[in-house]
Formats: structure tokens, sequence, C-alpha cells
């Protein structure tokens, strides 16, 4: 069951004010991770709910306490929560989204301000910050709304939101609320799917689907020797020097092939059979995508699904860098004294910051003693998530792939993140619902980098997209 | 052939008024390292100049033209040449010295002001920037000439003098300079043995002599991968990573014994026989020297020697750092686009930074190959300087030795350094003259750090030493 041609009509005859709107949107710097923007944050927060409340949506503001920022205590900004439509004939769909963005700025290397939406004359793109991670698909929402209210019809689903302004800014004081709310008699009862659009199509040709994102473990390897900084024309070799050992550790964590050398981690993984590695091969990717945008020949294999999988169904480990070691321009011949090694694991299930945790710390604290170095040791499992997937077979996802080609004309890509965005899982769990991550914007959208767009046809397409949706919803009920 | 009791007296007589100078001297902040404090150092030229000649020296400023530090152009202070003395029948020591200071401030850690000089009450540590390093030495040659006019008695050599500004920052300048008047007709000319005192006793209790000098090689490994920086959540485990190439390449240096794991570079150097070894072992020093130095009890070795001649004798490779990677605090999910490793070897005759860079370049790359990654290196041997080796029977040597004897009643510890003082080997293979390093002060004075210190008592003590060490040099022509 698509739209109806009038909902479809309604948003094609009014993408002009659709952008307009969103060029409202952008021009609200509500940078959730700068202190003097919190204010915008909030501005943003009310902007939102005055726009829903136009359209008919019963909200309220929630309070998620106070939080200290760069040594500042901030207020939180408020989670943006709404209701509308009681039928229990209907399906319920939560939404989720974020009004807060990543910071920006001209000097930065933008070709236009950030927060004035730039309409390029040719192609289309709509150039500002936020415009596709995630005010863009926030405002999809609000264009649905408003097309329901002006062709006077009556949504398809029941719809509740979740909006919040701290996404950019680790989700602070979010997990709290969903898991209260998503608790019997909360606010979210009644939910039978959750949709979130905070994602994006895996490259700029063909219309994607989400079912699975990659949990993270961070460690920290924290060698100490002197009790200073020492010069190594004073003191070489007549020491053991923590950078020796520290770099003898971190040696031995992952090979130049991307193989991850802690034991027990890569066993944990479930072997790809046929029918899994079929779809990565039919997916629309190409090993030219991968180096596209990396900018280089570096993939790690000329098999396209072997890349792919490495990014949606292997763990990965990455070394990142060192605290306390010389890190300037330039030649210092210093001994640092103490330096930590900072790393992470990218996770697949079964695996969890936990599970992996456990085997890297024994296998480092293993392979230190072996170096038989008089420093000290310290390892760190600092923060983590867990990965998640879905079952990309029901029918939340039925809908969004009939959506999809109803609108686009073609099959989505069905595929896992390589990243995460813990909020899914936090939905996923409290309530025990399937979540679809369905994408409105391109792989090439460049969410926290400059010059941010999102193309008007993505913009347009996917205000449908996300209509249809809710009718694909309504016709599976 | 002591010293005079009439010179050793007025040593003593005037140990307060000397003192003072001293003061005069670390007042004027000479930063070589600062642009705002070049007019200091050249200050401080004038001063010294001022010094010598009060006290019958010909000397002049030379010019040594302009420098660029932090992208501003400068004039180089200049260098203080002097003479006094043109006896034919007597020897001709040539004095180097250096009126530049390593940069200070009192939120360093300082307990005094760094340019005030602070008499500690009760144990008469004089405390200041430069007290130590350089400006207690080069005062000490100033309390003799003193002393000498003062007395009226004839100086027992001739002498010539060469004091320098930039020091601390590379000694820019200065060995063209050295070249040029060492040649034939130079200024230089008839000089017969050249002593610095820019060194320090091994310990706190033995006066020390050092005939020898590691050199250094210092190196870049640069591997390059992405066009710009990745997040390991969209391409963990698709792309070849910088950071996990160069820290294997790291991690194929240097054990964490200290042992150096590039082919070649040990075989150069000369086996320990039993002869040198008794020498380590004959030196005032102990296992709890080093760890009291370095605060913590990590030294390679339980055995005295053994860690000795990994210091001096012994070429030593320390991993300083990387440029490129992540170094902050915290957790970030960076794959760095482009990582710089940075470290260096300390060499020690026969090896060159160019022998050793040569096999440490072609031993790099062909590590990296092994890797089989596709991301690209670059090694570069930055710069370097060879090491140096007096030849410590030389009547140079004799007349340093019995100074010490006569001043501080016990032999001196022979030893090398493991750091280098460039402008030795300049001043060695331009003169082709023997270069003897006479300390002033002691291992403990923390010449670079904070708190910088002479005793008073081998400030004075060690201007009898200066003063004796030509009456040495005297006896022995
Ligand atoms: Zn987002
Ligand atoms: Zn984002
Ligand atoms: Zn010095
Ligand atoms: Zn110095």
């Amino acid at each position: 069951m698509p739209a109806p041609k009038q909902i479809l009509e309604f948003v094609d005859t009014n993408a002009d004010a659709f952008i307009k709107r969103l060029a409202e949107a952008v021009a609200i710097p509500s940078i959730s991770g700068e202190i003097e923007r919190r204010p915008d944050v909030v501005k943003m927060a009310h902007w939102l709910d005055a726009q829903l409340k136009k359209y008919g949506v019963e909200t309220k503001l929630v309070p998620l306490g106070k939080h200290v920022m760069d040594g500042t205590e901030l207020e939180l900004p408020p989670a943006v929560l709404g209701k509308i439509g009681k039928d229990p004939k209907k399906k319920t769909v939560l939404i989720y989204g974020h009004y807060d963005v990543q910071p920006a700025s001209k000097s930065d290397g933008w070709n236009t301000e950030p927060f004035e939406l730039h309409v390029h004359p040719t192609n289309g793109q709509l150039i500002g910050r936020g415009s596709t991670d995630d005010k863009g698909p926030v405002l999809g929402w609000l264009n649905i709304l408003q097309a329901h209210q002006e062709a006077q019809l009556e949504l398809p689903v029941n719809l509740q939101f979740c909006f919040e302004g701290m996404e950019e800014s680790g989700s602070e004081g979010l997990e709290d609320l969903i898991v209260k709310e998503a608790a019997p008699a909360g606010y979210f009862e009644g939910v039978d799917c959750v949709c979130i659009s905070d994602n994006y199509w895996l490259n700029m040709r063909t219309p994607g689907l989400t079912y699975g994102l990659r949990g993270l473990a961070y460690f920290k390897l924290t060698v100490k020797g002197p009790a200073r900084d020492l010069h190594s024309g004073s003191f070489g070799r007549m020491v053991h020097e923590p950078m020796t050992d520290l770099i003898a550790l971190m040696s031995k964590l992952v090979d130049s092939q991307g193989n991850i050398l802690v034991p027990g981690v890569q066993d944990l993984v479930s072997v790809c059979d046929d029918k899994e590695r079929a779809l990565y091969d039919s997916l629309d990717y190409s090993i030219q995508d991968v180096e596209d945008a990396v900018g280089a020949s570096i993939a790690l294999s000329s098999d396209k699904a072997t890349v792919l999988m490495g990014r949606m169904r292997e763990p990965s480990l990455s070394l990142h860098g060192i605290e306390g070691a010389f890190y300037g321009p330039g030649a210092k011949t210093v001994i640092p004294a103490k330096v930590s090694g900072k790393f992470s694991i990218r996770l697949v299930p079964p695996q969890t910051p936990d599970t992996v945790g456990d085997l890297v710390v024994k296998y480092v604290e293993e392979e230190f003693k072996k170096l038989g170095s008089k420093n000290t040791l310290e390892v760190e499992n600092l923060h983590g998530g867990k990965p998640w997937v879905a079952d990309h077979e029901h029918w939340n996802y039925e809908a969004a792939i009939r959506a999809t080609e109803a609108v686009y004309g073609k099959k989505p890509d069905l595929f896992r993140e390589g990243g995460s965005i813990p909020v899914t899982l936090v939905f996923a769990e409290s309530l025990g619902k399937n979540v679809v991550l369905l994408p409105m914007g391109r792989g090439d959208d460049g969410a926290h980098s400059t010059n941010e767009k999102l193309d008007r046809s993505n913009y347009i397409e996917g205000t449908k997209l996300l209509g249809t949706y809710l009718y694909e919803i309504a016709a599976q009920a």
C-alpha cells in the first residue's frame, strides 16, 4: 500500500517550502559539543516542539538534568517527546532523531557559511551543517505530518517521537529516559516498532537499509617507567624505556592485513556461509567506491565482498595514537616517562565489550610479562557498546523495503554498518521491538565533515519514503 | 706543578665576590631559544666581553649572520673571541664555553625565581638558570683571570677564548667560524690543546673527566595511507591503516632489553676487552645512582659496568613518539591518515650517521615490504653528529687529572658521556688537537631542569681546578 497520491503530490508541490523550513532549522547552530552554543540547542528544541504542535502532535519537553562539559556544569538540552494518534487498531511506530549537530565554522574549510543553508545552483545540493545529520531526516517527518494535516488525511499509524539534542555528544541522559519510558506504563507503551533515520546509503546510487551496527571496546595501555621524562643522551641503554615496551605491545594487536592478533577475539565471530556472502556480493558497491571515499588505493582486498564484510560483519582493531610521547614536528630526543597507547576494537555479535575486554586484558598482560621489562603496565578497558543486529526479515523491514521500492523503483541494499549508533541498541533492548535504520541521505553526504550536504532529491524523495513507509507498516497490520 | 698559593688563596678570599658575579650573569636571561630574549643574549655577550677586557684579554665580537626562528629572522648573537698572552715558549690553551641558557620560568616548577641566583641558606647551593650550564664554568675562567691580575702574576700559558651564545639552540653559525679560524693563519693559530667545561661529574661525590661523547642519528618514518583521517567505524578493516604499519616497523627497531635490532648496527661496535671493562668497574657509580637519577628501579641490568657501558660505549635506540596520530587525553576513534614515527640512535665509534643511516633505511624499507601494505613509506635520516673519543693518555688529560688530584685529593673518574656536545668534534677535527672536557658541576645539577644549581664548593673548588689545570699544562711543556 503506497502512500496516497495526494500526499506524494503535496510533497512535490511544497518542496521549496520544505527546503525553506530546512534552512530555518540549519540557521539555529545547535552544536551540543560547545558550551556557548547550548542556548541554541535549547532554542532548537523549542523550534522543533512548536513545529510538532502545529501539526497536531501532543508533545512534552523532558529535562534530562545537568552534566559537566570542559569543567562547566550545564543543563542538558531536553528530550522532545511526542504522540499523535491513539487508534488501537493501528500499529504504533516510534520515531527517533536528533536535533543537535556537529561543530562547524567557515574557517574549517567550508565553501559557504555552515549555518546558512546553501542551495547549490546547478546540482541542487542542500549544503549546511545538519542538513543530512540529522535535521533533514527529522524535518522529513514534519513534512509528512504537514502533508496529512493539509490534505486532511488521517495518518495510517499512530506515531510517537523521541528527539534528542545530545546525540553528537554521547547522548547523555537519554538512555535512562528510554529505559524508564519503555517500561510498562511508560510513555512508549504500545510501541510496535522503531524507525531511526540517522544513517546513509552505502553509495551515491542505490537506497539502502541498515540492519546491523558494530559495537566498540576502547582500550588504553599505560606503560610507566622513570619518574620524569629522560634525555636519551643521558639514559639511552641504561634503563627500560616505556615507549619500547608500549610499541612492542601495540605491534602484537593487529597485523597490516587487518587481522586481530588477540587470541579468541576472532573465534567469537561466526563463519560467513554462502547465503550470507551472497548478500554482500549483491550490494551495489565496488572497491573503487571505498578507494574513492578514502582517496587512496589501499583496500585490504581486491574482493568486494571481503572488503564489505570487513566493515560489516568482522571486528576491526585500530591503533589511534599515543598519549605522553613526543608528538610535535621536529626532532626531540626525549625518553618519555609515561606513555598510553589508545586502540579500539569494533565488535560484531556475539562479541561484547566485556568478553572481548577480558581477552584483551589477559593477552596484553601476558605479552608484557614476556618482555621482561621493569616498567609497569596498566590496561584499561575504557568504555564501549555492544553490537546490534536486527532481524531483517521482520515486517518492519518488509515495510521499509517496499517503501523504498515504491519511491525509488529499486530494491534497497540491505547492509550492516561499521560504526555504532548506541541509542539503537537501547531501543531494541528496552522495548524488545524491531528497529529499522531507514536512511534519507547518500554515502557521500559528509555528515561530520566540512560542506555537509543533503541532495535535494534525497530530501524530497526521502520525505516520500518516510511517508510511504508508514503506509506499508499499516498494510501489514 | 700546582697553582701558586696566592692564586688559591685569592679564590677562597674572593668567593663571595665570585658568587656575586655569578648572580649578575644569571640575572641576564640569555635564553637563545626564545625570540623575545635575543636582546638579553646579546646583552650577555657584551657583559662577558667587558669582563674579559677588564682582565686584560684582547677580544672581538664576531657576528655570525642571521637565522630564522619560529618564522622570524633574527641576528645571531656574536661569538666572543679573546686572547691573552703571546709567549712562544708557553703552551696555548683554547677555552670554549657558552653564555646562553635554556628557557626557564618560575611556573615550570622552580622553587625560586630562575633568573635571581638563590644561595641556599643551609647547603650552599647556587640555584638559578645557567648556574651550572654554562655560566658557572665560564665565570670560573674570569675568576682565574682576575686572580692573576690582582696577584700581579703572569698566566702560566697563553689563553684563547671562544664563547658562543647559541649552544642551547644548535650552535648555529659556530662551526663555520671554528673551521675558518682553525685554518692556517686563522685566529686559533698556535693552539696546542682545547679545554671545554660544559659537562658534569658522573655522580655527586667524585670529580670526573670526559673523554668521549656519543653521536646521534635521528630518523623519521612516515607512513601515508588515506587522503584524510578516517573514522574507524566507517573504514576499520576495509583499508590498510598507517598506524598499524608504523607500529609494526617501530617494534622491529629495539627490544625491551635495549638491544638494537637493525642488522649491522651493533656489529660496528668493538667488543669490550678486560682492560676496558676494568675502567667501567673502577668508576664511582652504582645501580642505585642511575635508579635515583631516574626515580625508578628500571636499570637494564644489575651489573654496574654493563649499565655504564650501555650509556658510554654502546649505541642506544630510543623511540621518541609519533607525529600525526591521536595524542590527547580521552578516547578518539580516528584512523590517522599520515603518521611519522621519530626515533634516534646514539652512536659510538666507528659508527657515523651515514653508516648507521644506510643500515636503518635499508632495513626499514625491507621490513615494510614484508608487511604487504598498500600504504607508502618514507624514511628520513634527519640529522646527526659523529661520536667523539679522545686519547685520554694525552698530556692534556694528564694535566687535567693531576689538577683534579691536587684540588680534590682524589683521582677523577675517567668516563665517556652518552650525549653529544657537537662543538667538541668540530674543535678536535678542525684543529687536529686534543680536547679535554673538564667539568665543574656535579651529576645532579639538573642543567636543563627546574631548580638548576651549582654547589658552592664546585664553583669555588672548580675555579681552583681550572687555574691548576693551566699550571699542570705548563708543567708538561
Ligand atoms: Zn546523526
Ligand atoms: Zn552525527
Ligand atoms: Zn651547556
Ligand atoms: Zn645545556
